[in-house]
């Protein structure tokens, strides 16, 4: 499958479960995973769908404005760079972030996020 | 050495070989280098710093926001992602970048830039 189509297909599913039901990205996590948030190290699924789960606002809407990927190397990974906006709750403007996932193949021939690195850029 | 300290050191050098000599670049690519700039996709350390020895400025000053690390793998390999704002002469308003990069470990204990991806994060 073209890859730029996987990490699309990936970048859609994971803002809407993130969008929709944030406790469900339990699924796309493995003990293994990294994520830095806002600066913030969090490793392990738990720890990672604990931190997105309790922040501060109950709804959000991600609009994604480029998807970009590469492979990572021999071991079969993918590199997907994403930038776009995000709407909160009560919010007039939108908040402008990039992410990058590293999504590495699972035994079931799927992906999981290895790395996940998040930013807001202020304007 | 502390990986966080590792990727400073990467950025701040990347982005002054940038602002200062950009043919220098090709010291930190390798053949099988993959750069995807605002979309375009190039491959190998020849088409990667002609591309960017041809981008039409001829100085430019990057300012770091953000760096954030992670290592990728068994295999050494190390995330970095950055964000920042970048001048260009004449122009009044400072662009917004977001910039990831795999660093890979070389033979001789340094580092080669294996995945690039840059962004302009337009306001």
């Amino acid at each position: 499958m073209d890859p730029d189509a996987v990490a699309k297909a990936f970048v859609d599913h994971y803002y809407n479960i993130f969008d929709t039901n944030r406790a469900g990205l339990v699924s796309l996590y493995q003990d293994g995973s990294m994520l830095t948030f806002e600066g913030q190290k969090i490793q392990g699924v738990q720890g990672i769908v604990g931190k997105l789960t309790s922040l501060p606002f109950q709804q959000c809407k991600h609009n994604i404005s480029t998807v970009d990927c590469q492979p990572s190397g021999p071991a079969g990974g993918m590199l997907v760079f994403v930038s776009g906006t995000l709407q909160l709750p009560g919010e007039q403007h939108q908040l402008k972030f990039s992410q990058m996932f590293h999504l590495m193949p699972t035994q079931s021939g799927s992906f999981f996020v290895f790395n996940d690195i998040f930013r807001l850029n202020y304007a």
